[in-house]
């Protein structure tokens, strides 16, 4: 005799399932993570630097640092302004998963923390489909790699929480047409809560920062 | 008796005998392909309908287009140029491999082509581990990116014949080291060929499609 196994719901796949994991301790502690993804130079360690910068003040803030190489570039900036980074090294693979997040977490004294912030390997493709366990999911263009990526690259617009549209300072020097853009992005993710801003002027950061404040409000209540 | 394989060479992996069959096949009708690879939104597309304009007079060329969705926003680009593109789409896979290559190959009139240039998904991590049979890789870098990218994805940098730094334009607008960026690509890749240009104004382009131009010749010869 055959014995079968009922299938009532989508079988996760073992990712998904320490993703859980990840986020049920998360949750215990009270703490809000976000998984910033882009492509390589669109702005995520300097975004994340800003987000520092902002809320500092108002929330207790740590870093996972994604990257392919063991070059610590992006933790050192981090460091550098007190706050705590733990690389996680990928060995050149070309994302993170639910299994590195896990290694990284014990890193933490999570009772202390508010907010943890993600930053993913510079990549528009593979880590749209690995979830880490975080409670949102931010990807950040940039104006410079044109307004034509949401048509281009639609799982990852498909599947974030939050999006950050970098650089808005370069708009007068590059053909970008944010109605285009735009389009594209309320196609694939309708409602899609967008952020244009500026990290190197600081214009729009705000409504970003309020956003992510926001978001660390309603885990900890 | 256990019998053994005598091993007096790295064994090639699928992907890479049948990367060795596809050059082949190029070489017998004398058409040098390469294949360009960059982050999303570096101008993988610009440049190649900048190269077509300066070289279309001296060689025939075609192009391989790798998508990750349907659409066919830089094929129609390309066709509107009067050049054949053959659209590859990966389903939302990160990089072209030698299979999805040498599908596209029967597309073309190989005997009728000098130059067959192949547009890799956006993606500065994965293309690098899938050789096509291509007889140069060829990096896009720009310059809004930063200069840290050499360091923080060494992989694509070691392995390629040739590097454009585009949009060196916004060079005025964008904090970037040229030198910090040339070091970095040094380390790697000793003595690679490095064209700066602008595919928005122009500047630059010379040099790097008559190195270009070289390349079909020398496969002609």
């Amino acid at each position: 005799m055959v014995q079968r196994i009922a299938i009532v719901e989508q079988i996760l796949n073992a990712n998904d399932l320490l993703a859980q994991e990840n986020r049920r301790r998360l949750d215990e502690q009270g703490v809000v993570a976000i998984n910033m993804m882009a492509s390589p130079g669109a702005g995520k360690t300097s975004l994340i630097l800003r987000t520092i910068e902002a809320l500092a003040g108002q929330l207790r803030l740590a870093v996972v640092e994604g990257d392919t190489a063991p070059v610590t570039i992006d933790a050192d900036k981090i460091s550098a302004q007190g706050v705590l980074a733990v690389q996680i090294n990928t060995g050149g693979d070309c994302h993170l998963d639910a299994v590195m997040f896990q290694a990284a977490l014990p890193q933490f004294d999570l009772k202390q923390l508010d907010l943890l912030i993600v930053e993913n390997v510079g990549n528009l493709i593979c880590p749209a489909s690995f979830q880490l366990g975080t409670h949102c999911n931010v990807l950040i263009a940039s104006v410079p790699e044109g307004d034509d990526k949401p048509y281009k690259y639609p799982n990852i617009y498909r599947g974030v929480d939050a999006l950050i549209i970098n650089k808005i300072d370069l708009l007068p020097y590059v053909p970008f047409d944010m109605d285009y853009f735009r389009r594209g992005v309320e196609a694939l993710n309708p409602g899609l809560a967008v952020f244009p801003l500026s990290c190197r002027t600081g214009e729009g950061l705000e409504a970003w920062t309020a956003w992510l404040a926001a978001q660390a409000r309603r885990q900890r209540a």
